[in-house]
């Protein structure tokens, strides 16, 4: 309502990485009616500390498994605004699967999950940018991802 | 058609648990023109008895487990009582993945899921109450919870 | 748009199996509006050959795995039809959940889960068969089974 995503984004000073290419047989989101689908994303590569690989609790800690989990959220904004072609478009955030590679004793999917979560906040409020969400432990995930991350926006079309 | 959820709740005996908050960045509940979506809910702490923690096949059974989701059962029908004012305006439950904190080697996840299935049909009916669903194994939760579950209700506003 | 998809399964000569019923308290899908929630399959008992069981990465390859899960495939086109009719009812695919029974450093969950991206292409064609997908590697699935999928199709009625 406020200051919109486009423009929050400025004042965060975020660029967005180049859009992702689907690395097998899918798209990288679809929308039906109202509702964007969005596949799961990985970590992209942002800079050179941000981790993209590595299981959680054994080679990455929270705080690196976290950082990891914003970089797959600047991924999604990314084929968010390639699809929509702004930002601007997105009512809000309906839900999130956040999946976590991390060792069986793991505990703190939360707390990984909320680096892709606080992004969204920021982005679009504390409101619209806070939806459902689930946040779990996966066997393992594709590459050796450290954080793999599928959501559904509410848009206008 | 018949009794309606929240009569069908009283006549059960069943009391529902506080509703629980969010342990990190998100609701509990997200509404969208007539679907609720409903985030990863663990097992309530209801009594003595019920597990809320462990592994199943290694630290619990698979009654136990059971038991468990049943717990997480009446703790998404407090979030959904809480945020849509009533039970009774839920049409149906369209979908339920039910993951499992357990062993590499547990087979059993759809008996355990039930736990929380036949509590959803209790309530709402055999056929509102019983939704497409998928049932599996992970790596691991949040705390160490033995089930966590995510849904969507159709619901009337 | 050209050849539709009973005609097209037709010319690819895919016989489908007979629809799975459900192995505990769920339906094998539900339609809300024109969306049609299917629930998590498993492979179907399709030939000798196709791997049913096991897990990808140790008692099966990535080739086996990628068999399992075009048999999920025929076995959620069959649910698809006995739902709605005929599969010539489908609009689209919207969004598909691929979960891979696999080893904990397994990376090619993706290339398993084509084995049903490529099944929804060739039938529903390269547009409408092609949707939002995540492709993971879980703790472990019902009666290990080596793939369960879930997906989300949109449909006229």
């Amino acid at each position: 309502m406020t200051t919109k995503p486009e423009a929050r984004l400025q004042e965060l000073r975020l660029t967005l990485p180049v859009p992702a290419k689907p690395v097998a047989k899918y798209k990288m989101a679809v929308l039906v009616d109202r509702l964007l689908y969005v596949s799961g994303h990985g970590p992209a590569c942002i800079d050179d500390k941000t981790p993209v690989t590595g299981r959680v609790g054994a080679d990455l800690t929270t705080e690196q498994g976290k950082e990891s989990a914003r970089a797959v959220g600047l991924n999604i904004l990314s084929t968010v605004r390639n699809t929509l072609g702004s930002l601007d478009k997105v009512t809000r955030l309906v839900k999130t699967l956040g999946m976590v590679n991390c060792t069986a004793d793991y505990k703190d999917q939360p707390q990984v999950i909320n680096g892709f979560s606080e992004l969204m906040a920021e982005v679009f409020g504390e409101d619209a940018g806070v939806g459902a969400r689930s946040a779990v432990g996966m066997g393992s995930l594709p590459s050796n991802i450290a954080v793999e991350i599928e959501c559904i926006f509410e848009v206008t079309t």
